[in-house]
């Protein structure tokens, strides 16, 4: 095949000063910060559901997308042609992972049978790719809800043959991944709420969704799938109401059906904003109970409220976002993915490179913002000291849970009145923060 | 002291076709529904804080209410006429529960020993006007947010004094609703939540937070309270972000910190709605739990995005809750406590009354409709039918874990397809819904 | 053709004890409320675009919907079958109106010239079937939003020639509308707005918008079509900003280009919702510029930040549309659109009945309660005394513009201070209009 | 009186490199950007009510702020001795503009007239302090939400006594504005709207409030008050709604009756936002009026549904606020009032210096990285390109209004279809801006 984009060479690093739009100014793959290489802390992901398969569609607009390889049929050729296509994106962007759902990848045939076969082709031929390029698989999926067999739901479907398919088709699916070496599989149930109470017994649902996360986690013992499974949390869209609302729900569910061993967190920005929290947040959730895998990252627009999955350009979310990868001691399986997508509008092939660019710059300028911030350390030591009193000896009593409410109350009523208090300085540390930036 | 209401009357029913507006047109204490009379399924509660305490004060307002009695003051005679106003108006309006905070029935003291005083002088009163009057608290709690000493949290403080100061406060007002026969006691944690990330440690605060609801449950177990420990949730303000978000988020803390045994939620409408959700949501995920333990009842305004407490005057929220509380088996020792306050042009000594009769009468409806719709039955035999594919063999065996992902795929690949859908009926069952209002 | 539906006959009015869901339990057209039937207070129109159109796609789902009659093409044929199936619904429904986009009747052709012919087909097939059932069209509109041509705007394209193109579109649906005798003509700007102020020249846009709408008043005028023009605000979605954001908004930009004496508005609730409003507040607001044409009735979903466009099931929402439409003296040439689309999940073509019969028994009572409410006149009565004051000679002079701050001083200093306020009584307002619910 | 901050000494510009909490990194009052001094460009003010009547109080919480040198009184004294202390920040913080309300610089009386007699004594003192200092008067306005006579409007209210006395009020804030040279004058209609429209004839109110306006813009010109009179939207909070909701809904009451030609809009980045706008959209719509006549600098937090009027921080923010005002050609009478409050946590007087100088030295960058972007000038041409096809004879005469839509049509018919679309390209757009931060 000839290139799907002739004109575009390998994107190169060129620094600060750099004019050329195809150029990184500040991502630098082998630039070491904290001692470790920009492209081990950042581990960028491309998806393929957006970058091959995003049309440009929506609910009141038809697709713009000019993919002059594409023929925008569902036929197995053209399914192998867009994997050729993505591997000549992946090595001329400079991204060492993807992530797909099955049904992106490949064909959905007539039977499930049929849709295996289709998906086993493809897989072979992402695997040639993969040894070819030395590019790796971050996660795979399935995509439990675009067709309308799932339109109630797949592991919580009120029809019981709809949970069996989706069972069939998640093993598949994390057959696929194990086979390609991938480093963690994810479920996103998208279709995996309501619309409407009045229709549904949220308890019997919540019931049979542990019930399939558990299965999905004995076989990945069976087959000794040594990836991370993940829930992505999601509070609504498409549905009224998602189960897995955001990272404290999911982790909710998850103890309540003791299935916190087995399963962690995929964080996605736009996801977090859409359930009321900044990604700050729902990080620092998820990596209080030490579960948090892997971020899908985008971004969204505050004031629309829906997923946009843009590209990540916003200085102030990447670099809080590397804060708590490194806070954390960086991804062990996980990593950046981009679960992003070019404006509607941006419809040109080179876009595509544009926006990666923009996203994998300000990430990268994040990460060195990030470990500037953290060399600094003044907003470090203010936090440490903030909580000082907690290290003397009545705190670590109670810490230690050694102290109960008599041994309390005639502390306190010997202090009479709190007398001490420390301003919480945040102006000043907004400040530290953007001297950083 | 003469009457604080001179010009009001008990409120009585009347019926549906009166025009007074000092009556009870659906509310009517005795009539029985599903073999129960009203008041014992409502178990409607008075707060003491909004009822006494609101003044119509707000960021860009001064007070405006009017009441006859008051001179604002903090001092203990003016707290103990309050007594006496509050059980009158309890008497006219005919609620039998209170609930109240420590220190908006007593005045806090220049000491924590002055303030526990304080408290004693003013629960002597209470219960004396308690054993008069027959009327009952519903729930204590302690008011750990309006003083400075609290502005950094309690529970979560930064500093130690403040942690230990919270823990007297709060085990004096579980002993005062202790011996006032308090049916529960209640956690807002307001405070217990942050402004800023970045001046915060997320995880010791959770931690600290934990050790201090253990000692609480400790401290129950000790003086032989028996009523019920709950937390009520809410998303965000006063504080960017609170740890109790909602349901879910407060039943993950639990579980985390191995509480849950010892703890339920108490929720609120305005609440679940700041936090992105539905009542209905919140209880369908508190009652799937069996930790629904009691009700605030109010409601916000959908377009404004802080906590307007307003007198529940919405007939799909009463029945719906209403739904909620007939399905759990009724309150055990909860209850709906109005949670609510007169609008601050609403500052006649009158409007409490209106307002009050608005929502007693707007929930009496709302039970009698959800008695309509369960005695109707067939919103609930649509949703018995739309999951009646998991009573077959297959279903069983998956819901009792007997079924493995090869199993299943097994079956799936026998059907090729899932080829029955039903309809979600969304439409026809608002209108079932309709017809029994 | 055999027909669509043949398993339902003409929806009868049966009332509020009959069971059969396939019955109005309010709606009774010819039932007189105020003295006028109330088919002709609601004046219900169909929207093709959902109930023909409509396949339940959306962003995460493939098309979901059962429609025996359809092969899913964009041929002439199937669009001619759509037409008799539409008319077999009206007629079966009962519904007398409808509104159409060009491009939902007919399909595009490859030039424009082609979509006229197409167009012009479908017209006449429109045309006898109006004819033939006595069905009329309330109004008529251009899509100019799906096709890629617009994805930057239309009548605010930075392309000229897109401009051009769409005028010529307008112009043809104009000509339509008016063959057919619709009695209004709308625009909604879905693509006028911007993604992205960094790539926006806002001022240009909304210039060339204003001579775009001038052109179509002035081709109004030419070929003597006598409905009306309309514009239908939208905040945002598909846009991330789109001009004609909402009533207000609206006035302004027809202020200031001189357009408000050719055009009034088509307000929507789920739009007015979007927008930060209650439906009621924008309809007051266009009701009190004389300016409200007509309405798209359907409800969103108060947590969901997109257009949900649901059958209005809401008493609250029915009841304060219809207190608006009687309060401007009924509709001349406007009516109650259903923008509304049944649920994704609600997919058989049974549904389409269920969610026609809800909003239009919702809408019957809403009109029935709404009529209670005037005829009761407690509410009106109340707010024609709560201004009162200004009924006196000082107010007239004010209201007349006979008084200046000077002489307003001298009044003021003579009083020293305002000495009586009254209660604005809010929750007892909310008491008696839940009384006529 | 000795100084109120004995250990904070003028605050100095060291640049980017100083770890100085108390000195400037960015703001440099005299360093020139497009030729003119920063000072000059940014106008800075700062808001009386916010930095010297800000006490913390919030609806949950009791005042935090230490202020050694308030005893927190209404009398006089006090009222004067702040006007010192404050004069002594504006100095030490290099801060040449101030905005006041009546009320928050002298004590409400018990009369009007007593009002007006404090007014006088602190309008006397505050012109010695301008005089000694050099300080200026950016804007003056009347608080007019506060008081309870104020509690369902000034302008608005439903009792023509109240429009009266606020008139009255007005009246005197305007003379005491010209008094001290202020460049502006301005309303924020607070309690300009309703809480509930059950109880309100908008129509009438909005009537009242244009006669308000007029008289106030009459008795401008009778005392030859030269600075300009501005309206300041916000959408909601204190009431459900205000009318004044954002920048096109106050242009659109402005034209309705005629004051266009009188008033402009100081409008308000936290205030844009809870009308579900970008600060840069409401700004393009007032400069696309010519009606942008000050700013209210602060921002909010996309999460909170109400005003949290903090310090601006971020440099998006501020560097679009200053594209704006740039673009616009500077301030002439405006500037940027930091309408802006320390956190309640910060309770420190150091804290307001810490805030004030993370609001200007984020603008001052803000303003150098505007002028950057402008330099580099890459954004402007692309937007210039975007919209080229314009700059030819068709699109010439199209905004000239010489084409009908007879004409469009045969060219459109002539094209067929539009060939040509360019790329929206925001990705690459978004990089280009990032690059000059």
């Amino acid at each position: 095949m000839r290139e799907a984009f002739p004109n575009i060479k390998k994107i190169k690093y060129e620094g600060a000063d750099s004019r050329n739009p195809l150029a990184f100014k500040h991502y630098n793959a082998d630039e070491l910060v904290e001692g470790k290489p920009m492209k081990d802390h950042l581990r960028f992901a491309c998806s393929y559901w957006h970058t091959m398969r995003g049309n440009g569609q929506e609910i009141f607009g038809f697709p713009t997308m000019l993919r002059p390889w594409e023929d925008w049929s569902t036929s197995i050729e053209m399914a192998l042609k867009r994997v050729e296509v993505f591997f000549e994106f992946l090595e001329k962007v400079g991204i060492d992972y993807y992530c797909f759902h099955d049904r992106d990848v490949s064909p959905e045939g007539a039977t499930l049978k049929e849709s295996h076969q289709n998906f086993d082709i493809i897989a072979a031929e992402l695997k040639k790719f993969q040894d070819a390029t030395g590019k790796k698989l971050l996660w795979g999926t399935a995509q439990l809800f675009m067709h309308p067999r799932y339109m109630h739901g797949a592991g919580t479907s009120p029809n019981v043959e709809v949970f069996a398919f989706a069972a069939a088709q998640v093993k598949k699916a994390m057959e696929v991944t194990h086979e390609l070496g991938g480093e963690g599989y994810v479920f996103w149930g998208g279709r995996e709420g309501y619309q409407s109470l009045l229709n549904t017994d949220l308890k019997r649902e919540l019931d049979h969704l542990a019930q399939f996360l558990k299965m999905a986690a004995d076989y990945k013992r069976e087959i000794g799938f040594t990836g991370q499974l993940m829930i992505e949390p999601k509070a609504k869209e498409p549905m009224k109401h998602q189960y897995d609302t955001d990272a404290a729900t999911t982790l909710n569910f998850l103890r309540q059906y003791d299935l916190l061993k087995d399963y962690s967190l995929n964080l996605e920005t736009n996801h977090a904003q859409l359930a009321g929290h900044t990604m700050q947040h729902d990080m620092e959730v998820a990596i209080a109970a030490d579960a948090l895998g892997s971020i899908d990252a985008n971004m969204g627009d505050w004031q629309l409220g829906w997923d946009t999955d843009q590209f990540p350009t916003d200085l102030y979310i990447t670099t809080h976002t590397m804060l708590g990868v490194l806070k954390m001691g960086g991804f062990t399986q996980g990593g950046l993915n981009f679960d992003s997508k070019v404006r509607r509008e941006s419809f040109e092939p080179e876009d595509l490179f544009h926006a990666h660019i923009a996203g994998m710059d300000t990430f990268a300028r994040g990460l060195k913002i990030a470990a500037k911030i953290r060399k600094d350390g003044r907003i470090a030591e203010f936090v440490k000291d903030r909580y000082s009193s907690w290290d003397g000896e009545l705190g670590e009593k109670i810490e230690r849970g050694e102290m109960n409410f008599r041994e309390l109350e005639e502390i306190a009523l010997e202090m009479g009145e709190v007398h001490t208090y420390k301003s919480g300085r945040q102006e000043y540390l907004e400040t530290i923060f953007n001297e950083s930036i």
